[in-house]
């Protein structure tokens, strides 16, 4: 496998990024839980690896002032994200990185689940009405994967946290080698304003005009593949909304990033349809209409599954 | 009570603003509901009208493409708009015109009440744990509204939504006179792109630089008391991170638009302290920290509803 990457110059870049974002709260906190929770899913009884995937999920935002009032940020529902479910029933432990309100398990609900789906029965009691059985087994499934230690929920706001965060979750995940997985479904921002750039206070609004000058994020990816996690396999996504540039900017990301996959999709169709793309073939995946309740991601990560059981046997260190 | 407006020139930019915004989905279910919720709740069995508060809460969305990926957003958590359960405790029927997560009756649980707040029992089964007595209140209580018909709730994301949508609220509470009230919480864009200045794809990422322009969003506040309803009680809120500016900006909103009060809060103290600004007065009003679970809208909203009954009062239509 080729984990090299040609994209030197961007380590200056990555550097000056990490260098002036504000410091990461709590980092002791989140990299002890990162490293409890791989060593926990690493051991296993029988001497396997589980394989771990992280998850990342929602925007990120991109601060215009330092005492933040308003920001640029990126359209994500957080449901690619929210899917991660589908790599727990296919065996895999998952870090959800994410941002936003949709939730693991919580699909198929309502956007206020909980005003939605219960209903007062009496002035003593409240029952599930609409929603019982996804509602039940939202917070039965749920309360399992966390409490059984195969889900690790870490939450992002801004694209300074989400790029010093997931650096942390893809250092602490290097051990596992080519039994790790990045599934990077989070809409990141492309352009930011730089920390030491920025103004302290609220932009006033007194003038006709505002004029806002962003820098492009240093295309982090490269960094993951070539000195965060080298050997793990790394699937990431592409939104547009132009479908005639749609193909040629995943097939352009996968060669860049040296990623494994990039899962191509638009914005209209995003729910029904993705085409995979891979270096060796372009897979399209449908969502599979005949039953209420499936979505593309079924599929999508039953196919991602293999691949990467393929890619682990290829390394030579899968079971 | 002076309803006239000083601002002649901006009802040229806010019918451009109109003009050009993209037309509001469901504009005639919304009115139904409109007109329907304010008949119900303007005529009551005594003959008395009750009043109506349109609440807005969070923030608008300015869309930087017109198949939207990337927009600036104002950071608004909705905790301040969420609280319009005060004033359902006093006696009002409550529009909550609203964006984001926060629900009204849900203050006081955590952000993912239904995943944190049940546990299940056995396989067949799960129960309210942790936060018992407050999730069955929220439940019980927020059901008790909708179905009496005492809360409406209309959601909306962009700057164009908002502005269409506080639009058709006004001018159907119009008819109550004196007896409306509008508690502007939402975070309002002050910058927007007009749609027809926006590129239709999303913004590519291949250049270092991006430079976004935006313009001026036209201050509706003065339409607001001008034309849509102009004997409504009117209450703005402003927030700045910086508080030396904080109460010279209220007093110029205060007389600019005309508005009855203006809540002047700093980013960082909101949630314990803020300032009244009248033309007669500045009432702080604070937490009452003695009890847990109080919060400052408690006393915010018991001083604002004092001061709408004197206005009604004062305008010689009320009981």
């Amino acid at each position: 496998m080729d984990a090299t990457n040609g994209s030197q110059p961007l380590e200056p870049q990555a550097k000056a990024f990490f260098d002036s974002a504000p410091p990461l709260q709590n980092t002791h906190q989140i990299t002890q839980n990162l490293v409890q929770f791989i060593q926990h899913n690493s051991s296993q009884s029988n001497g396997d690896s589980k394989r771990i995937v992280c998850v990342t999920s929602g925007g990120t935002t991109a601060p215009l002032e330092q005492r933040c009032v308003r920001y640029v940020d990126n359209f994500s529902s957080g449901h690619r994200g929210a899917t991660s479910t589908y790599f727990l029933k296919a065996g895999y432990a998952v870090i959800f990185l994410y941002r936003g309100s949709f939730q693991p398990f919580c699909r198929s609900l309502p956007d206020d689940p909980l005003l939605e789906c219960f209903e007062p029965t009496d002035e003593l009691n409240i029952q599930r009405e609409a929603y019982s059985e996804p509602v039940k087994r939202a917070i039965v499934d749920h309360h399992a994967a966390v409490t059984g230690g195969l889900l690790l929920k870490l939450p992002f706001n801004t694209i300074f946290e989400y790029l010093q965060m997931l650096q942390l979750v893809a250092t602490s995940m290097r051990c596992l080698g080519p039994c790790a997985m990045f599934y990077l479904a989070a809409a990141v921002s492309d352009f930011y304003v730089p920390w030491k750039d920025m103004v302290e206070h609220k932009i006033q609004s007194g003038s006709h005009l505002l004029d806002v000058q962003l820098v492009q994020v240093p295309k982090m990816l490269a960094m993951l593949r070539k000195d965060w996690a080298p050997l793990a396999f790394c699937v990431s996504f592409k939104l547009e909304t132009d479908s005639n540039i749609l193909l040629n900017k995943a097939a352009t990301a996968l060669e860049k990033y040296k990623m494994h996959a990039v899962v191509a999709n638009e914005l209209t169709t995003r729910k029904e349809q993705v085409v995979v793309v891979t270096r060796a073939e372009n897979i399209i995946v449908q969502r599979d209409n005949s039953h209420s309740g499936n979505d593309v991601e079924n599929p999508l990560i039953k196919l991602l599954s293999a691949r990467h059981a393929a890619y682990i046997k290829d390394s030579g260190s899968g079971k």
